[in-house]
């Protein structure tokens, strides 16, 4: 199918637009004819940098962005339903889903998308490490395994290895594509990046 | 033309986002039938409600945003060159066009789009009450009467009133809609828009 280098999506776990565009990336493979790269961050380690907080937190942007997570997800046909905390930290959901794209490569992207189900349609509190291990072994992981990945150092190591180079790309949000060198953030930047794939730049 | 109520577009004149938008409202009107209500706002008066910076000044973003500024005006087919200085004080700017709207209405909305022509595509700064009578002048305005219009005390509190008004109605981005009630913020969500307003909501 994939013609071209694959789109890169990057996102984190606890991102509604980032679980909204989950959902969008499978069709975006198919009308561009690209394959989809997913590469789950930390929004957290991106807000070290920024200096900012999360969009959600601020004054008037924050009321606003609440009620368009929702309002975005149905406009996808996308199944949402606000988690009651939020954010929550992703990271042992980051360090299970590399763990996979080493060991089980082929379990990587279904286990993404049911920690999303999880997050952003069940309710369930993905920053812990049992929730993860839980959702996993639906996937077909072997529990005991991921257990011991997501306490091994040199999981973590290379998790945030992964997130640091994230960084040195400059990706700074959730959803954040980059295809063919060019940078594309936010769940609304899709059509935008279509065409752009089609034109090759504009 | 317009059977329901007007959207109401809310805009910086030094906000990239916002003249793009100024673009496209044209065509928003008659591809939804709704005439549009053109009210230029004060971004500086949102960010002390907000406590946030522009986003052109926030490591990571800032880049980024700079180069999708002209990336999206190149892909809306508009007209962008980025100003030599950015951003600039709008309020001339704002107290011209509300002053207009009462005494020239129908000279207003020709007003706006010369002001943000000349700021982003013909780098001028419209900081300076000589550049915006300049631009006004070539609208038709009388240059004397908007000057004297612009030292007005009455002439500046009624857009401080404006304005306020709008941060009361929590408008905290440019471009900022608002049709029957519902707010779309930026002009990537024109999209949206239309078809909120295509299904009457979802």
């Amino acid at each position: 199918m994939a013609q071209g280098t694959a789109i890169d999506y990057y996102f984190d776990f606890s991102s509604p637009y980032g679980y909204v565009a989950s959902h969008l990336v499978d069709g975006l493979a198919q009308r561009t004819g690209r394959a989809i790269t997913w590469r789950p961050m930390l929004i957290g380690a991106v807000m070290k940098v920024t200096g900012q907080p999360l969009m959600a937190s601020i004054p008037l942007k924050g009321d606003y962005s609440i009620m368009d997570f929702s309002r975005t997800a149905r406009f996808h046909g996308v199944p949402y339903k606000a988690p009651s905390t939020f954010p929550v930290s992703s990271i042992a959901g980051v360090r299970a889903f590399y763990w996979l794209q080493d060991k089980h490569p082929a379990l990587a992207v279904p286990f993404a998308k049911a920690l999303y189900a999880a997050y952003f349609a069940e309710d369930r509190d993905i920053s812990l490490a049992e929730t993860v291990i839980e959702i996993a072994a639906k996937c077909g992981v072997d529990p005991a395994a991921l257990s011991a990945a997501l306490a091994d150092p040199a999981v973590k190591d290379r998790t945030k290895q992964i997130v640091d180079a994230s960084l040195a790309l400059r990706v700074f949000g959730s959803p954040y594509f980059i295809v063919d060198g060019e940078p594309f953030w936010g769940v609304d930047r899709i059509p935008m990046l279509e065409e752009w794939v089609r034109r090759g730049g504009w």
